[in-house]
């Protein structure tokens, strides 16, 4: 799972309000509460991040007409009592042995329906459905899509850090010899320059050279980059507690006419998906701009993923660019533009930018150059 | 949650016997089956390991009467297809926009009761009881708690051989000058020991001075340490993808007699758990024989947690040595047995080594001295 940090920068009231805000969405969508397990969630409400996820249940529950309650085991309620959000909690502490879930089911309505975090561990829902057979249960994702997804101020700026930082990662890797060196090491480069540029938190540094970009999910293997590869650079994580995610295509060496062309047009695709940004557009229209260019030129088949994905906490979330979803873009929304063309055993070109929907259209927070890169 | 790596040291063949052993013990328990999501099981069953968990889908299938399946994202098929277990594995994979759970439920016994691996998110289960209503689930572990707890001859090797580099972390750390610096200072020096003998994940590096050692779950803050604290050690990671985990609790400049008291009753505790471990003795004799030492003394109320867990592929599993467990003890298990004195507002001491069962009893695979040892 994609880790966070909470941020210095958020006070108590602002994860107040953030409780509130969550409270109020899901009453206003029929819920009785919502259940929410450590992870983003939790760190976006609360500021609280356990030490360790494990068997033992944490729990933050905001039902109807009650104050929210964290229950938490007896161990770890020292650290609970310091997070940034607490002054807005009550404790409810378990000790090895005892039964969590009853301790839960007594602050819920035992009919009712609730919302619960995606990445709550399985075994906890067991444990309550169990303990309140009455009860029914929606993942807080499905339920309330949009509650993380349009960002303030503070977070905008956040994520506007966390792009510049991975920028600066991208303006010293090109820089550094790409032929002859396997992908990991790469990888291992880019990593290292993450961290340096500000992340607390390396999410994944793709180096898919040659045919191996053609598997927009490969990572970076052994394998050693040649003269005349194409290179697919996919990297982020967290700064301060906020994502980021950029892609480039580089090119060792001067690329074919071909390669040219697959770059340009994704690049393209990709100017097309950002100049659909704009406010109560469909997320669909984004995913339909970019892949329109890619459709026309003949490449459709080989565009074989979404357009892109929310980021804010986590480094995926809703809301998604992706045919289908008919989510209205609001201001304050972050979200990936990342088209690409993969030609299985040959080679593949992605090129991603975060992007936010300000009153005016798109703003890119990824600036590095669109261009195709040729490194040595 | 605790992060795992597959090792190179276990064949196809290996994941394969893995397999149907599962299988068995699924049926054996009147499962129609096991539901695996990414996590520890999962790499112990297969060595697959996604590069992240997200929301997309990833599920192992293991249903009487047909060969394993794995459901996974397209995206990811080609990762998968390179798991050391993947030549036991049918692949079946989905495309974004298309549901998941319709191609895992046509997989399944329409009425059955399946095991669901603990951490498998919330949303997965949901999405499996709507489209197969018929179906129930019980949490893998509460299922077959013991499927992983008995290890093999290369996995003892492995769990030796991860004891021994937290060992020699230990031997580095009490070189170090405690006085006058911050827990978080040597917590950071012990986590980078810890990667240097040979750690690829630290997990957790406790440094719990003084009042702060007072409760169990204190990480390190910026407390700086002084002449006559207490300190709570208690660190450990992956090597090689198998845990470690040790503690050890020494003082800084000479302790007081009191110190000395409690330091020596812990120890003690520690070894009368530790011989408590023979074949067939319950876990809970552990911790009873640990506890009847602190209780005696007169400590009773400030040993607040169960005196061990299982360790394996991950660094917190089952058997729990805990008042109440009657699972018997079995040559191979692996365990904790970490007793503790925690005094609110002064100091806490805990010793704690990894021991395994044999036929002749216990063996530890934690060795440095459990005596207190003086630092600087």
């Amino acid at each position: 799972m994609t880790g966070s940090t909470p941020h210095a920068s958020f006070t108590a009231d602002d994860y107040k309000a953030r409780m509130e805000r969550a409270a109020r969405q899901a009453a206003g969508a029929g819920l009785a509460g919502l259940l929410v397990a450590p992870g983003p969630d939790l760190v976006w409400l609360t500021g609280y991040t356990p030490t360790a996820v494990t068997e033992r249940l944490t729990l933050l529950v905001l039902a109807a007409g009650r104050d929210p309650v964290l229950v938490v085991p007896t161990l770890e309620a020292p650290d609970a009592e310091r997070a940034p959000g607490a002054s807005s909690l009550t404790l409810r502490d378990w000790t090895d042995g005892k039964d969590p879930y009853a301790a839960t089911a007594a602050l819920l309505d035992t009919a009712g329906r609730f919302g619960i975090s995606d990445n709550t561990w399985a075994m906890h829902l067991l444990g309550l459905q169990q303990a309140l057979p009455g009860t029914s249960y929606a993942s807080l994702t499905e339920a309330l899509p949009m509650l993380r997804a349009v960002k303030d101020a503070a977070e905008l700026q956040l994520l506007a850090a966390a792009g510049a930082a991975a920028d600066a990662a991208f303006e010293e890797i090109r820089a550094v010899p790409f032929a002859g060196r396997r992908e990991s090491d790469v990888a291992a480069d880019l990593a290292a320059l993450l961290r340096r540029s500000g992340h607390s938190q390396v999410d994944f540094t793709i180096v898919a050279s040659g045919p191996n970009g053609a598997n927009p999910h490969h990572e970076a293997d052994d394998r050693v980059i040649e003269r005349g590869d194409m290179v697919v650079l996919d990297f982020g994580g967290l700064v301060d507690g906020y994502g980021s995610d950029t892609s480039r295509t580089v090119h060792v060496g001067e690329p074919s006419d071909e390669e040219r062309r697959v770059h340009d047009l994704v690049r393209e695709a990709q100017e097309a998906g950002f100049r659909a940004v704009r406010p109560d557009a469909a997320c669909q229209e984004v995913d339909r701009a970019a892949r329109a260019v890619i459709t026309d030129a003949g490449y459709g088949e080989y565009f074989i993923h979404r357009t892109g994905h929310g980021i804010g906490v986590t480094t995926h979330e809703p809301p998604y660019m992706i045919e289908g979803e008919e989510q209205p873009l609001v201001p304050g929304m972050c979200f990936s533009v990342e088209p690409g063309i993969y030609l299985p055993g040959r080679f593949g070109v992605r090129i991603e930018d975060i992007v936010t929907v300000t009153e005016e259209g798109g703003r890119r927070l990824n600036n590095t150059t669109r261009e195709m890169v040729i490194v040595d």
